[in-house]
């Protein structure tokens, strides 16, 4: 039990050799620190996309928890104040752990389908009724996930490309409202949630599962 | 010069054996092909983000001329219709021969600092003032880019971690208008043009250069 915040301050190399499978948090010692944590966002890697997503999330009041197999970025995301764990998250007795009974969503933030895939699985037995967000690298998995339950899967290179385009429009002299709406538009195309709130012009709060 | 087009057909390690600098399409060719072409936006690199951002430009009216040394990539998007040749967009004589002196735009989709800086470098040198836009994987380039003079730096992960950010506060039923408040204010502290747009509230055409 005791070995947990020791090897957070080793290396990963150590780290992995002693826990191969990636968890030095051992399911018991990561309950019993998320213990106190509900209606929160389970954040599945915090790489750099984990890590902004906390900040703008936890920046609006939204509690999160995060998981990463990654014992050098764990250890820097901590000292900097995140609350973030050392374990798996493609595994059922962490998401457990990390409280995804009291959860309200969960996000996959790195771009790995097979890993992605397991914990879309889990969720769904776990809790069949939560949304999943899937961070992807481009359209070529976008089926795939949306099949095994994927609430929404976003792609970077979609992401990229669009603000580049309102960029180049902005400098190219297009008015500003006219960048906006294109943008918007190709977002509620490509996006369910975004068309759904654009046709109900929901002003609030609806979507709260 | 006839070789261009039976090139684009053959495959690219034929295509790289017989050209090793990747220019199937010499200058000359290029140039000729794109004598009719004004006002345009040069896209270097014709991959996925490359396609879409043309996709959306042209949707505006805006004309585009893609380049890549990928031939399969430029025979597809060939095939598809769009205007996209075989060439080095870190060569000064490809980015001339692209129209560079009447373009209004240069925009770098693909993730490659070094070949970054080259394009970047012809361009403060053929056209000091024109805007050029690069695309990067994360912040780790950014000072540099924007210090070989790249107008405006897109981070990837960041425009991912916003839109899944977004989905997040829209699923746990923050209201549209709060998170849409949320996003572009974080944007605006991060892209200088659109912190420019809010703070004049400019409604059109001022930065057209």
């Amino acid at each position: 039990m005791l070995l947990g915040p020791v090897l957070i301050r080793l290396n990963g190399t150590v780290a992995m050799r002693l826990f191969p499978t990636g968890s030095a948090h051992t399911a018991e010692e990561l309950a019993e620190q998320t213990g106190d944590v509900g209606r929160h966002v389970i954040l599945c890697g915090y790489g750099r996309v984990g890590q902004s997503l906390a900040h703008v999330l936890e920046g609006s009041g939204i509690a999160c928890v995060g998981l990463d197999f990654d014992p050098n970025q764990v250890r820097e995301a901590r000292r900097a104040g995140n609350r973030v764990y050392y374990g798996d998250s493609g595994r059922r007795e962490i998401l457990l752990a990390a409280g995804i009974e009291r959860a309200r969503l969960v996000v996959v933030t790195f771009d790995d389908p097979p890993t992605a895939l397991k914990i879309l699985d889990h969720t769904r037995t776990l809790r069949p009724e939560m949304p999943v967000l899937v961070r992807a690298r481009d359209e070529a998995h976008f089926e795939f996930l949306e099949q095994a339950g994927a609430t929404e899967v976003v792609p970077e290179t979609l992401e990229a490309s669009l603000m580049l385009a309102a960029h180049a429009m902005l400098l190219l002299g297009e008015p500003a409202s006219r960048v906006q709406h294109r943008i918007d538009q190709i977002r509620q195309e490509r996006y369910r949630l975004l068309r759904d709130l654009a046709q109900a012009d929901m002003p609030s709060g609806g979507l709260d599962r």
